[in-house]
C-alpha cells in the first residue's frame, strides 16, 4: 500500500478506498442509506432549535438511543459543499481528489446517461454582434421554453463520425454531448468568459484531442448558421469539455450492489458516475420510500435520498424544513420493517433556513446497528450529535463506518 | 491550479493552501485573530482549574456563549511547537510543510527585515586554540554586553560585491546577513557542531553557491583577524544558511488585507515572512489594543499577539498567567465595539506553568460569528473547549473555519 512519503504531501485522517477494498469482506448483510439533503440547521434565534430539532421525530430518536451520533465534514471545516461534492464524500470518495467537471456535471443534472467516452459540455445561447464580439453571454437569460425550441435547431445538426445530443438545462443554458470513438476532451473553452470580445476558437490541448477540436469547431459553425435569423440569441459559446471520469466504481471497492433512489437526477447521476447498478427515479417522496422494498432482496446497500429538506432550506422556510424532516420520520417505520442491519441518516451538507443556502456547519450524522456501542444520547439533534461518541468527522469515515458495524471489513493485521 | 490527482495519495484532512484559494471569494467582512501567546494550561493540583479557568473572564465567557468552542493541535497530538510553527499552523500554513530554517528565524527573532535574495545565517562567537581547533563553542557563553562590542568589529568588515549586516542576538549568538546580487543559501555550515576539531570550511553544495561560499570564506577568515587579540572569543562559526522562503503570501492566499500587531520581534518577522503588509510594533499590551482601531479600517484580518501569557507560563508563575488572561480579557470590550464579523481567540500552543515551558496539549480555541450554531457552553475554559461542537481539529482549520464564517469563501461544486 502506498504511504506518504513527500513532504509536500497533506496528512490523511481517513483510509482511502485501496485500503478499504484491500480490506472488503463478504457478508449478507444490508446497508441502508438515507440522506436528507442539506440536513444541518441553525437556530433562528439565540437558544432556540435548529430544523432537526424543531421537528417531532419520534423515530429517528428512537434509532439514535440505540445507535451512536457523531457530527461530519463533507469537505472540510469551514467549505461549504456542492450536492455532488456532498454526495461523493459520503460513498467515501474523497471530494478533493475525486473531481467531476462542469460538463458532467452538466449531463447529471439533466439525467443523460453519459457513456464511458462522451466528450460533454456546457453550452450557453450568447448574442454576437455583426462583427462577431460577444454582446451578451447569456442572451438576455431567454426563457427556458424560447431555448427548447432553439435546442431542436442545433439538435438538426450533423456531424461526421459522431453522434450528437443536445439537451436544454434552463434558460440559455444547455448541454452539448459528442459521442463517437476516440474523442477526447482535451478542448478549450470557446466562451471567452467576457463580453465586448469574439468567441474563442476550440484547441486542442494534446495531439490527441485535434479530431474532437475539428468537431467542436464544425459544431459552432453550423450552430452559428442555423441561429443566424435571431437577434438575441444568435450564436453558442461551450466550456468545460469533459469525460466521465474514471473511478473505481462503488461496487468494486466496497463490494456492495447498491441501488439508488432520487427523485432529482443530480443524485441519480451521482449514483450513476459511481456505477451503482440500480438507479431508481421517483416522482415523490412515497414513491421514493415505496421503492425500498422492491429493490431490498437483490441489493445489499440502498441510497434514498430525500430532496425536500434542502429545497425548504433553500426557500428560508424554516417550518417547511422541519415539516420535511417530520415526514421523514413518520416514513421510516416503513424502511425498519425490512431490517436492515446498519442505518446511516445524515445530510451532504447543512442548509440552514436561516441563511437560505448551502453553509460550512457540520451535519448531523445517526448510525444505527445491533452491534453499535450506544453512547446514551436519546435524540437525533445536531445538540446531541457534537455530544455523540463518533466525534467530529469527515464524511468519508462513514463508509468505513457502515461496512465494519456491517461486518464488511476484514481485520487489518494479523 | 496544481490539484491533487494520483490515486496514491493519502486523503487531506485540513484543505491546503492551494484549495482554500482556489475558493477565496470577496466579501466585506472583518476577522480579528487574537492569539495568546501559551494559552493552554495545567491545573497545579488534581482537580484544579488550569490558569485560563482559574481567571476571570467575564467577557471571553460571554464570547463563548454565543459562539463556537474546540481544542486544537498546532502540529499534531503530542508534538510541543515552537512558537513561530505555532503561528504558522494558525495562520493556516501547515507547519510540517512550510518549514522556516535557521537562519531565517534568527533574523525574524531580530526583527531585522530580510529582504529576498538575502542570505542569512545563525552565528556563535567561539574560542579556538593555537592550532586552530574548536575550545569552546558558546566563547564561554560571553555577555550580550561584550558581543555587542565584537559584533561591532565584524561589522567594520568589507567584502566585495555585497553588503555585510551582524546583528547581536543574545550572550554569543549573532546573526549575519549577506545582501547582493545571485547570492544562494546552499552553503555548508562551518560549526563542527562539537569542539576539539577546528571549524569546517564552507563548501557549495550547488554550482550556483560557488561565489556565496567563497564570500562567507573570506568573512570567516576576517572575523578571525579582528578578534585574534581576544582569548575566549578568537573566532566565529557560522550554521543554517538560509533565505526568506518564497511561500504564497498570506494576502494572495486568503484575499485579505491582513495587519499584524505584535511587542515581540518573532511574531511581526512570522507576518513579515506571510507578506502580511502592516506590521505595528507596540512595546505594551495598552499600545497593542489601541493599535486595533487604528488600522481597522483598512485591513480585514487583525492578528493580535500577546506575549505575556507564555512569559508567566515558561516562568512557572501560574498566578501571572492568570492575571495576563483577566488583562486581556478586561481589554477585549474595546475590540469587541469594533464589530468584527468573526472573533477567533486562541493560542499558538500550551506553556502551562506547571511544566514552565512550551507543551504539547491541545489549546483551547473559540470562534465567534453571527451565523456559528452555538454549542451551549458558558465559558473559555479547556474543559469546556473540550466538549465544544468544533470537536478536536488541527490548528490548519482554523483560518477555513474563520474565513467560511466570514462569507469568504465560495461553495465547493455545484
Amino acid at each position: 500500500m502506498p504511504v506518504r512519503n513527500s513532504s509536500a504531501e497533506p496528512r490523511m485522517t481517513s483510509p482511502n478506498l485501496e485500503f478499504l477494498q484491500a480490506l472488503r469482506t463478504d457478508a449478507r448483510t444490508k446497508i441502508l442509506f438515507l440522506v436528507l439533503d442539506g440536513l444541518g440547521g441553525l437556530p433562528l434565534r439565540e437558544r432556540g432549535p435548529t430544523e432537526l430539532e424543531a421537528a417531532s421525530t419520534p423515530n429517528l430518536d428512537a434509532l439514535a438511543r440505540s445507535g451512536v451520533l457523531g457530527i461530519h465534514d463533507p469537505v472540510g471545516p469551514g467549505i461549504t459543499p456542492g450536492s455532488g461534492v456532498g454526495h461523493l464524500a459520503l460513498f467515501g470518495y474523497d471530494p478533493i481528489r475525486y473531481r467531476i467537471g462542469r460538463g458532467v456535471l452538466e449531463a447529471l443534472g439533466v439525467d443523460f446517461a453519459l457513456g464511458a467516452g462522451d466528450v460533454a459540455a456546457r453550452g450557453n445561447f450568447c448574442s454576437v454582434d455583426a462583427a462577431g464580439a460577444v454582446v451578451d453571454r447569456r442572451a438576455g437569460r431567454l426563457s427556458s421554453e424560447r431555448a427548447r425550441a432553439l435546442v431542436e435547431r442545433l439538435r438538426a445538426i450533423e456531424l461526421p463520425g459522431v453522434q450528437l445530443f443536445v439537451e436544454p438545462v434552463k434558460e440559455h443554458r444547455f448541454l452539448l454531448v459528442l459521442r463517437g470513438p476516440d474523442l477526447s476532451a482535451e478542448v478549450t473553452d470557446t466562451d471567452p468568459g467576457r463580453e465586448g470580445v469574439p468567441a474563442l476558437e476550440p484547441q486542442p490541448r494534446t495531439p490527441e484531442a485535434r479530431a474532437t477540436a475539428e468537431l467542436v469547431r464544425a459544431f459552432v459553425s453550423a450552430a452559428r448558421a442555423r441561429l443566424g435569423g435571431e437577434r438575441d440569441a444568435n450564436m453558442v459559446v461551450l466550456r468545460g469539455f469533459d469525460q466521465l471520469p474514471a473511478w473505481p466504481s462503488f461496487g468494486s471497492v466496497y463490494g456492495l450492489r447498491a441501488a439508488a433512489i432520487a427523485a432529482y437526477p443530480m443524485y441519480r447521476g451521482v449514483a450513476r458516475v459511481l456505477g451503482m447498478p440500480t438507479i431508481v427515479p421517483a416522482a415523490t417522496l412515497d414513491e421514493e420510500f415505496d421503492a425500498v422494498p422492491q429493490v431490498w432482496a437483490d441489493h445489499d446497500f440502498v441510497f434514498l435520498h430525500v430532496k425536500d429538506t434542502d429545497r425548504a432550506g433553500e426557500d428560508g422556510d424554516f417550518q417547511a424544513k422541519v415539516n420535511a424532516i417530520e415526514d421523514v420520520d413518520a416514513r421510516l417505520p416503513r424502511l425498519l420493517d425490512l431490517k436492515p442491519d446498519v442505518v446511516v441518516v445524515t445530510g451532504d451538507h447543512s442548509t440552514p433556513a436561516r441563511l437560505r443556502q448551502h453553509s460550512w456547519h457540520a451535519v448531523p450524522l445517526l448510525l444505527w446497528s445491533s452491534n453499535c456501542r450506544p453512547d446514551e444520547l436519546v435524540e437525533f439533534s445536531e445538540r446531541a450529535c457534537v455530544r455523540g461518541s463518533l466525534g467530529r468527522l469527515p464524511a468519508t469515515d462513514i463508509m468505513p463506518l457502515a461496512l465494519g458495524h456491517a461486518g464488511r471489513l476484514a481485520r487489518y493485521g494479523a
